[in-house]
């Protein structure tokens, strides 16, 4: 059984003079927003900065400011956008990023980046860029073109494992899992304390979890079958340096590193990759909004052969 | 401009006690054929064992015992398999073959290899497996199941290439180049004395080239430009050993290897590939149809960053 792991993302900014979006929208707001995309929501947790609710696909974070969704599979995050905008008015939105990562199943998806960029420029313009290769993992960006500048310190990082290891996707594949489970596979406990946390295992595989604490957000959405497995972690933690203990746990085959203004990207990489990777390809620049943005991929090479894979000739092959 | 280099590929072998495909069909048979794929015969050439087609699209070789016919861009080359199973029967196919390499834009091509190899089934029952991984390079391979077991001296190659250097691509792209200016920079004399040489020059860009000698035959595809720069090798000559000339030539920073029946791919693969790649994936299995098949591909790690590409917004995205 294949799923699409990957996410698209849209983070929006709003003018806080003319609204808040913790305090002034209501969770039935939010409910309708999510439905266009085609996901739910599923729960919710909030502290005072922060509301995180977990969807079916993803996840939904608003603050008094601003508010980051990501939905994966094969929803289309763009009819949430667009919702936002027709809803709100183009005139509260201060600025506006929408993120695509490359997917696994490209033929399955209902629109691709151009099509949804297309859509978005028709309300508020703006420029894209692609981060990676074409042909291996990337990131398409779009943002609006404003006179909006990033804070410095509006800093943001994912880190997207592929191809976790055997172990790791038997572990949680397994039947019957708990979140407990799940938690103590992912050392959430030490990773997070004090986070509040709001999880979810999928069935019959898979698991969310939204953590936030203060003004500290993290969310990990885990697609754990062999062979399309795929792991992400965003948040404004620094998941440069919780790098080398979240390869320890999975051991991917590949990852990705993305980040919004991290401070010494390159430095870092030195620092935390373990050397039995290597970057298959770095990709950095400063946006015209002002947010430094840098990618990486790393693999890790290997020197045995392994068997293909067998398909169900007459299966689900819908998106190969 | 994008352009979709890769590849569908069939292969079909006949019983020539039943049917000889170079001395029984016509040319207007195969034209129709090709047609059926929405690609076009543009001109061919032909030795005592073969005849070789140059396509709007790659290429269609045929000998008497088999045919082999390649078509890339966002043609259907599983309609032409169909036109031959419906108008010269199932009866006459030994063995057939069809295989699919992962796509720069899935989003845009009008079937996916699961659908292909339905259609396929339909008439001739088989098994499929897939070389490499999902979230990377990867060739489909769909093979009919039946008694027919592989000479192993039916020995194939695939080199292809990915992200051509810079210097490389521009060549390749300037305007007004002939025939000659290509086949001098891919060094065509060199690697093919003595072959019979069909080529075409695309227009703005691109190049497609048959060469048939005795029998062997080779055949090359060059999708030049720059972010999704794609050459393919398809050959009975050992394209292994030519690795480091190909290599030398195009620089590219990710190439695959592929093999039916190459004796030694690994102690070849140590003996010929640069030691500045790694090799990202190896696969290999021997099918039930007696070929051993091998798959390797090779990437060149970066240290450096590059900017990102800047896309056209309200550009032809359509496949992104």
């Amino acid at each position: 059984m294949f799923f699409e792991g990957s996410e698209k993302k849209a983070e929006i900014l709003i003018d806080t003079k003319k609204l808040s979006l913790l305090d002034d929208i209501s969770d039935e707001f939010w409910s309708a927003l999510v439905n266009c995309s085609q996901a739910k929501i599923l729960s919710s947790i909030r502290n005072n900065y922060c509301k995180a609710f977990l969807l079916s696909e993803s996840s939904l974070f608003v603050w008094q400011d601003r508010l980051l969704i990501l939905t994966c599979g094969e929803t289309q995050l763009v009819k949430a956008v667009e919702f936002f905008i027709k809803n709100l008015g183009s005139e509260v939105i201060k600025h506006l990023t929408y993120q695509r990562k490359n997917e696994y199943f490209a033929n399955a998806q209902p629109s691709c980046f151009g099509d949804d960029i297309k859509l978005i420029h028709q309300y508020l313009p703006g420029k894209a860029y692609r981060f990676g290769e074409m042909d291996s993992h990337h990131n398409y960006v779009f943002h609006v073109e404003n006179d909006f500048v990033a804070d410095a310190d509006d800093i943001t990082y994912e880190f997207l494992a592929y191809q976790i290891s055997e172990k790791a996707s038997q572990h949680l594949t397994q039947p019957n899992l708990t979140k407990a489970d799940i938690r103590e596979f992912l050392r959430i406990d030490s990773l997070l304390p004090n986070f509040i946390i709001d999880d979810f295992v999928f069935s019959p595989y898979g698991y969310s979890l939204n953590a936030i604490h203060d003004q500290h957000y993290l969310t990990i959405h885990v697609t754990p079958q062999m062979d399309s497995s795929y792991i992400s972690f965003e948040s404004n933690l620094d998941l440069l340096a919780l790098a080398p203990t979240l390869i320890d746990i999975l051991a991917p085959k590949s990852f990705d590193l993305m980040s919004f203004n991290a401070q010494n990207f390159n430095a870092k990489l030195a620092q935390y990759i373990p050397k039995q990777y290597v970057s298959k390809s770095r990709v950095s620049t400063q946006l015209d909004n002002g947010y430094i943005v840098n990618f990486a991929n790393y693999i890790l090479p290997q020197t045995t052969f392994i068997e293909p894979i067998e398909l169900d000739v007459l299966g689900d092959n819908h998106a190969l």
